[in-house]
C-alpha cells in the first residue's frame, strides 16, 4: 500500500530533483506521449509502460498488459477501479524495488498528446459563485441564480473534437457578434476569456438506459485534469438564447496532460459539498454517500508576449479551489446518467468555472474584471479586460493538506494566436 | 453516369420487386451490418462491399478498397467527394453489367448497426415554424422568435453516445421534474415526445482553427438520414435555463440505417432557403451560393401496442418536408465551423424539428397536440397527448419531384419501453 503521510519518495531509486515536486511517488499520474504511448510521471521522469512490460519489470494479465501498451488510455480506463489500483501498486513496487532506469524517460523529452479519445464532453456550471456573478451581470433585474440551480447540477453538452492538450496554441475565433443596437456582424471575437475548471475522465461507463447511482459514482471516475474552457463572450451573448452556449465554446478547451487518479487523491477527499442555510433539500438521487469533494487548489496567471520577451514573470490572477463546487463530480455523473444517458470510457466532464466568493478567486476575466469595468494592470504597462493576441494563460493545480504529501497536476497552458 | 430521369433499374440484373421502391439503382444508400460490414442497398437486397471487392467485381485503389472493407463508414467518409462518386459509378457499372448475385444479400437478412462512429452530434433548430410554435407556448408574452433567430442557425451540442439505430427500443427516461409549484421530484418522464428531423453525416472535416465556407459546404456532407430526436418535455422545461436542453435530449436519438448520399439527392437540390418579406439580410458568410435546399418529404405515424396486436395500421400524424428549413445544412456547417470548430468524418448534424406552417405538418407532439390541449384519437379508442409505453413512432422519408425517379430513405422507428 502507498502511504500518503510519509515521504515515500525517499524509498524510491528514482531521483526526485529538488524544490516543489508535482509528481511524487504517491501521485503517479497517467499520460500519453507520441513516441512511447502510455506513460506515468514520477519526479522529473516518466515510466514508459510499453518498456516496463516488455522488459518484464511489470507483469499483468493479458487484458491489462494489452491495454497499457496501446496508444491511448481508453482501454485501460475501461478495465475498472480494481485493475487501476492493481497497476498503481505494481508501479509502486517497481519504483521502490530494484533500480531499472531503462524504463524511464525524462519529462523534458516527452511530446505529450491527448491521453484519451474523448467520445463526449459535457461541461457543468457547478460553482454557485460563478453562476451568481454571471447571473448578476446578464440578468441584473432578476434573481441571479435560476430556480433550478440549487436543485440539480446544470450542465450542457460540449464539443469533444475541440478539446486540446496543454501547450496547443489557441486561434482567436471569429463569429457572429452584435456589439450594439445595429445589425449583427461577422468579426473576430473581442471578448476572449479563459475559464478555470477541472475535468473528470470517466473510467467505466454505463449502458444506455442504465444509471450510475451516487454510491458508485466515484468508482466510475478514472481521474482529474485541469481544464480551461476558453470562451468567446461576445459570441456567447448573441447566440445563447434559447438553446445555450454553442459556438462561443467550441473552438477550443485545453486540458493538462497528466490525469491524476482518484486513488492518488484519496487523502484529499472530503464530505460534501456543503449546503448553505436556506438551500433546498437535495433529492435522494443526488444525496452524497461517499466523500466526493476533492480538495484541489489552483491558480491562474497570465503573461503577454512583451512580458515573456522581457523575462517578466507571469502575473497571478485568481487562486481558487475545487471545494468551491456546489455540486460534486459524483453528483454531476449521477444526474447526467439519471435519464439513462450512456457514458463511455474516456468521456470528459467539466466542473464549470470554479469561482470562490472573493474577487481574487473569480475564475474567468468576465468575473475578474467584472465585464471589463475593473481592468487588470499588467507589469508591461498594458491593461487587460479580455485576452489579447499573444497572451498566455497558465493554470496550475495541486493538493496540499495536513500531513499528506503534496500532489501536483502540472500546468494547463495556451497562447492566443491572432484570428485567421 | 447515372440518369435520374429514367427507369434505369430496368437495366440492372437485380430483381427490384414490385410496388414503391425506396432503393432504386439511382439511390444506392450506404449502411453497415453486423455480419458483413459495409453494404449498399438496391431494391430488396444489398451489395456486400467486402464480397464484391474480394471477388474482384469492384476494383479500387488500396485506400478506397481498405476503407470499404472496414466495419464502419468513417474511413470511406474521410476520402472525400471524388472518391464517393467514383465508387458510386463503379457500383452502377457492376449492377448493370454481368450478373453476380453472389455479392448480394437480402435486406431481410441484414442486422443493420450504426453506419459510422459519431464523434460529435450537433442539433440545430432550423425550421422557423417549429421555433415559432415553441416560442408561443413557452414565452407567450414575447416575440416567439428570439432576436438572433433569423440572423444565424441556432444550434446546440448534443450527446453522440445516445444516438441509436432505427429499431432500437427507447427506454422512457427518468429525471428531475417540476410538475407544479411544489418542490421538484425525481420521476419517470410523463411528457415524452418525438421530433421529426433529418441528420447530415459529415464526410470530410476541417482542422481546428479552419472554416468550411458556404461554397464548399455541400462537398463536405456525405449523406442524409432520418433523425428522431426523442425529447422529455417535462425534464426540458425545468432544466433548460440558462444553458439549454441537456438531460431532456441525451437518453436517445434514433437514425435511419441507410445514408442517402448527396449524389443520389442531386435531382432534388434547390435554391434557397427562401427568406420571407421583412427578414433581415443574411451575413456574407451564410449566403447560399450552391443549391443547398434538399426537397425531401417525410411523414410520421404512430401505433400503440393494442393497435399492433389487433392488426390495425399505424395512424399517420404529420407530413412535412426538409424544404421547411429556414437554414440549410450548408449554412449550419458554415456557421458551426465559423469559429474554427473542427468537424470529423462521421460527425452528425441534426436539422431540428421540421414543422411546416399547418397543423398537419407539425413535427412533434408538443406542437401537434399543442402542449396536450388537442389530443389525438387513436384507432384503438385511446387518446394521446404525449407518448405512452408501447407506442411505436415510425418516420418515413422520400424524394419525389418532376420526372426524377423516386428515392427513398427507409424507416426510422422505435418503440417506447417502460422506465427502469
Amino acid at each position: 500500500m502507498i502511504d500518503h503521510t510519509h515521504d515515500m519518495s525517499a524509498m524510491s531509486w528514482v531521483e526526485m530533483g529538488s524544490g516543489r515536486i508535482d509528481f511524487p511517488i504517491q501521485n503517479l499520474p497517467w499520460g500519453v506521449c507520441s513516441k512511447h504511448g502510455i506513460v506515468v510521471a514520477i519526479g522529473e521522469q516518466a515510466v514508459v509502460l510499453r518498456e516496463a512490460i516488455g522488459l518484464g519489470k511489470l507483469q499483468f494479465a493479458d487484458d491489462i498488459a494489452s491495454a497499457l501498451q496501446s496508444d491511448s488510455l481508453n482501454a485501460f480506463m475501461a478495465l475498472g477501479h480494481a485493475d487501476w489500483t492493481e497497476v498503481r501498486h505494481a508501479l509502486f513496487e517497481m519504483l521502490i524495488g530494484e533500480s531499472c532506469p531503462e524504463v524511464l524517460c525524462a519529462l523534458s523529452e516527452l511530446m505529450l498528446v491527448m491521453p484519451a479519445q474523448i467520445g463526449d464532453y459535457t461541461d457543468f456550471y457547478a460553482a454557485r459563485n460563478h453562476a451568481t456573478n454571471v447571473g448578476k451581470m446578464f440578468r441584473p433585474d432578476g434573481d441571479p441564480l435560476m430556480p433550478n440551480y440549487l436543485h440539480l447540477p446544470v450542465g450542457y453538452h460540449g464539443r469533444a473534437s475541440s478539446v486540446v492538450i496543454s501547450g496547443t496554441d489557441i486561434r482567436r475565433p471569429q463569429g457572429q457578434l452584435k456589439p450594439d443596437d445595429s445589425a449583427p456582424i461577422f468579426a473576430p471575437c473581442k471578448l476572449l476569456d479563459y475559464e478555470l475548471e477541472f475535468g473528470a475522465f470517466i473510467g467505466t461507463g454505463n449502458a444506455i438506459g442504465d444509471r450510475i447511482p451516487m454510491d458508485d459514482a466515484m468508482e466510475h471516475i478514472f481521474g482529474i485534469v485541469i481544464l480551461n474552457d476558453w470562451s468567446a463572450r461576445d459570441i456567447q451573448k448573441w447566440e445563447y438564447q434559447p438553446l445555450g452556449p454553442f459556438n462561443a465554446k467550441n473552438f477550443a478547451s485545453s486540458i493538462s496532460p497528466w490525469i491524476v487518479t482518484i486513488d492518488a487523491l484519496a487523502p484529499f477527499r472530503e464530505e460534501g459539498p456543503a449546503r448553505l442555510d436556506g438551500d433546498p433539500d437535495i433529492l435522494e438521487y443526488l444525496k452524497p454517500v461517499t466523500d466526493d469533494v476533492l480538495d484541489i487548489q489552483c491558480c491562474v496567471s497570465i503573461s503577454s508576449t512583451k512580458m515573456r520577451e522581457d523575462g517578466i514573470d507571469s502575473l497571478q490572477l485568481s487562486k481558487s479551489s475545487l471545494t468551491n463546487l456546489t455540486w460534486s463530480f459524483a453528483q454531476m455523473l449521477a444526474h447526467h446518467t439519471s435519464t439513462g444517458c450512456p457514458m463511455n470510457s474516456g468521456d470528459l466532464i467539466g466542473s464549470g468555472t470554479i469561482s470562490g466568493g472573493t474577487k481574487d478567486s473569480r475564475g474567468c476575466l468576465l468575473e475578474y474584471t467584472w465585464r471589463g469595468t475593473e481592468p487588470i494592470d499588467l507589469p508591461d504597462g498594458t491593461q487587460r479586460r479580455f485576452l489579447q493576441d499573444g497572451d498566455e494563460v497558465i493554470i496550475k493545480a495541486w493538493c496540499e493538506s495536513g500531513s499528506a504529501t503534496r500532489i501536483g497536476f502540472g500546468d494547463c497552458a495556451g497562447i492566443i494566436l491572432p484570428h485567421n
